[in-house]
């Protein structure tokens, strides 16, 4: 069983992840990223998809053509977890 | 210039979606479909996304694990136009 973060560790991570913002229905993490068109926010989403799959870990996400909506939250632990940050993380490399 | 559907092409063309819902905000249509799991329904995206953008005509979607929500308007007709049935029916077509 996954815990939810608790307030000392959920300051922490967020502190190292200054791009996504903490919210709260669901309780968890989210970020808006925008690409040149579809082609580019797609290729972008089967990335995450394959990192995502392979964490054992999926976002909550939108696409409208070149924008894309990801939230992270942890249903098994009621709230964001160390899994939430450690993908937020993952996504992040992907676009450095 | 696309045009919106007309009161007599919306009954038609609905007549012929039976698996989708006319929407009013955005005017338009929605389908939600549910998968095995996650890679099912991010593979049923790709496909889509290959469609949409042959038909540079894209959906307003989200995934949550299993489950896709696709919603077709079309933006510069302000509505339902000819291109969202079409692609309606094409996406439909995948899973025949």
């Amino acid at each position: 069983m996954i815990a939810r973060l608790n307030e000392d560790e959920r300051a922490k991570a967020l502190a190292h992840l200054s791009n996504w913002t903490a919210i709260t229905d669901p309780d968890g993490l989210s970020r808006r990223f925008t690409f040149a068109d579809f082609n580019a926010a797609f290729g972008f989403m089967t990335r995450v998809a394959i990192l995502a799959e392979k964490a054992d870990h999926h976002p909550e996400w939108s696409n409208v053509y070149n924008r894309v909506d990801i939230v992270l939250t942890t249903h098994d632990a009621g709230g964001l977890s160390q899994r939430d940050v450690d993908l937020a993380r993952a996504i992040d490399a992907l676009l450095e």
